[in-house]
């Protein structure tokens, strides 16, 4: 009865599926090009394995590998599905020409989400006739490891529609938060390109190298934004609190945002020098293997974390 | 023989000493309100008890506090230490004034570090006769549990300053970073302001709420950033690496730079909706608690970070 279908057997398309199977949910994974698809499965099966051998899912992969089915026809993916989960590429006219088929083909009870990371569905659903049950849904790769899920409803989106999205993330262990307003990039890109905009700039002004900045980060910034968010932290940073806080770093933040105020597109000759330092510690060759690598440590940290939330309570 | 001076015995100073003396090096704990020290021993001797549950020291609580010495004079502090580590408030005109007595005091051979966070050593130091061994050398918030440190040398600074300060802090197990040029807040603060001022902005245009901001970063962006830069991030999120990923996202990038563009300061009313969120969450009166728990977080994060590097090893 709850199927969902997953457009697109891409890296966020088979993340999606895995969110959605390994929660107890038949899932109908379509792709344009036929050909992807028993690879995409052989890729599952591995993904499967993984969390499997970190205890991230209570089945054997796979159980849950035959609640995916690959199927070649987007009709039948999408003929009985409750719940339609779209990830083509990322660009307007794609989402566009996808979202028109999708709302012609798929039943009127059903949900459509685009994964889409920038572009509101306005941009790309207004014309449609079943523009009411249109959202975008976007999670962040790869969505079975990293569990927030961006809801951004159009002007036009049924409430209910948006609720019962939410809803189905929270039944799938996601975490869903609600993007009140239809801002490009949302908020969790609009926060990485303020942090990665600065971070190219101190690059090209030469006063870091990409392998320290990076360490910066890995060893520094990122420790606590692992369990806290930015607020949080700053008000567990100075003795009394976010006000106390407020108080010491209200002038040397607005100080810094006036420094950040010039917009700069990243040049070719910065983003050649950046990939210099990348693939001296990172051949290009080996990049799938890393990829397989960060997702095993985000497994890890996965598992750090349900543990650190029994094992180091808040309250004591 | 090697001995360190931390001046102030705060939140900072006292992590400093954690820092230096389960290095196995003597430490001599200075601060200007004497009835501040046996507080200030005491809750070191905490924190060094939660590090050996965590098994993120070797010996004894008790042998590591042992190497930590309370002194009621900064003289005798300062007398024949090598590196003397000072932190006191935030304010150029202390700064200035603590570093004129540090360097009075000194013998010659010392280096004289500063915690400081957003000011370079050139607005408080470069009128001292002994400029040349003056350096920021700027930890996060608890330095014991958060590895990364910036050494940000003044024009004057000598290069064997430099060098020495980071022996000193690879050798007592931190991560130094060099930051070439003198700019304001650092790298790390920038990255930090760019998001938090981002953060902030979202807010008060009612495009998201504080806590699910939070949420957003704590259950999203932040995991990976916990163990990978963001340049490393963006070479793994893209199939075809930092090229393919700089493709994509050039673009919206830009467009989202242009978007951020207006500096604004955190308004008081601003604040005080954070601050009716964050207090919602957590009474005021526990947040000395919470810091707590944020720390035995950040010590079961590095006993994780310790593990996953061992049992998942980028190259198989």
């Amino acid at each position: 009865m709850d199927k969902i279908a997953v457009i697109g057997a891409g890296l966020i398309g088979r993340g999606w599926a895995i969110v959605f199977a390994r929660a107890g949910l038949h899932v109908d994974l379509y792709d344009i090009d036929p050909d992807a698809l028993p690879r995409s499965m052989a890729t599952l099966g591995r993904n499967l394995e993984d969390l499997a051998r970190f205890e991230l899912i209570d089945e054997a992969p796979d159980a849950v590998l035959a609640r995916i089915k690959p199927v070649t026809s987007l009709a039948d993916a999408v003929a009985d599905a409750r719940y339609i989960q779209e990830n083509a590429l990322e660009r307007i006219d794609v989402k566009r020409q996808v979202f028109a088929v999708l709302d012609a083909a798929a039943g009127p009870d059903a949900v459509i989400a685009s994964s889409a990371s920038f572009a509101p569905v306005s941009s790309f659903a207004a014309d449609l006739a079943g523009r009411q049950r249109c959202l975008v849904a976007h999670p962040v790769n790869p969505p079975y490891l990293i569990p927030v899920v961006e809801l951004v409803p159009g002007p036009w989106t049924d409430e209910t529609v948006l609720e019962r999205t939410r809803e189905l993330m929270q039944r799938v262990g996601q975490k869903p938060v609600v993007i009140r307003q239809e801002v490009y990039g949302f908020v969790l890109n609009r926060l990485q390109a303020a942090l990665l905009n600065e971070a190219f700039r101190l690059v090209e002004d030469g006063v870091t190298t990409p392998e320290e900045l990076d360490v910066t980060v890995s060893d520094g910034l990122g420790l606590r934004w692992s369990f806290m968010g930015p607020f949080e932290t700053i008000d567990l940073n100075a003795p009394g609190g976010i006000l106390d806080y407020a108080e010491r770093a209200r002038g040397p933040m607005y100080t810094l945002a006036q420094e950040q105020r010039d917009a700069r597109e990243w040049s070719p000759a910065l983003v050649d020098k950046i990939l210099a330092a990348r693939r001296s510690a990172q051949p290009e060759t080996g990049l799938g293997e890393t990829q397989e690598w960060r997702d095993r440590r985000l497994m890890a940290l996965a598992a750090h974390k349900a543990s650190a939330v029994r094992d180091v309570p808040k309250q004591t």
